[in-house]
């Protein structure tokens, strides 16, 4: 999201920008969190061409917030999964994702609700924190499930995106 | 951070990005969260253009995310504020911030802390609540005060920028 001059400002959001403030970088990032990993997958959801959906995997690999994993042998397939690094961003993509609720509603309810997969809790999208239990889950625990708007039919949705 | 053709996605977060997700966005509403409302001084520290910066302000007006406020009548002389919709993206800053100061670290340790106004503890930014007094304070009585890395005179920062 900054330019190259912006490198060295003492700043961690400025730096944390350098990393995933790029257009698409944090769609990328909530398509991995909800299970949309592999490269074709990536271009339907997204609706972004090849060479940049390419281009920004390899930053962010480089940058190792995500990983290439094999899936397949023969032929060799890779899907791209969070590191440890990347999933730290939950708490982030979260944040935007009930800013948005909030604020630009879908009119048959929120798109996606988070929930608590050892208990079923509903996940507080601003403490990360299970209502029901009170745990703070890890990312592989939180599941993005559909919600209202995902589950209308009339919504045109494509099931796969959040 | 989308383009036009992703205004009618369902998804929380792509319309959240369509808010807040271009170039200086999140940066400009960073400035503002730490006190940078004035114009001329977010210019100069953004190091962004006077065009570029007036079309973003535009546009995080037009979402009311920032609200014009006068300061000085004679010349008259406008700031920005945050609105209480602007003030509610204060837990994806503060995310964007502790992902920083964890991943990028500046030698000298992290360039703020966010402390609590009323009791004086730190604020831990991920659940934006009070590790002192366990309330989750409002937008304007977390301070971002500065942290090490903008006490440390070596750094060759501007101590207006987080």
């Amino acid at each position: 999201m900054l330019g190259h001059d912006h490198e060295d400002q003492v700043c961690s959001v400025a730096r944390a920008l350098e990393a995933v403030g790029q257009r698409w970088s944090l769609l990328i990032m909530r398509d991995l969190f909800v299970g949309v990993r592999r490269f074709d997958a990536l271009v339907e959801s997204l609706g972004v061409t090849r060479s940049v959906l390419t281009r920004r995997l390899a930053h962010l690999e480089e940058h190792r917030i995500i990983e290439r994993v094999v899936y397949q042998h023969s032929p060799l397939r890779f899907e791209y999964r969070p590191t440890a690094k990347g999933q730290g961003l939950l708490p982030v993509l979260a944040g935007l994702m009930q800013w948005g609720d909030r604020h630009y509603p879908h009119p048959a309810g929120p798109p996606r609700v988070l929930l608590h997969g050892d208990c079923g809790g509903e996940v507080d999208a601003t403490s990360v924190r299970c209502v029901a239990c009170g745990e703070r889950p890890e990312f592989e625990e939180v599941h993005a499930l559909p919600g209202p708007a995902l589950a209308d039919p009339s919504a045109g949705h494509r099931p796969d995106v959040l």
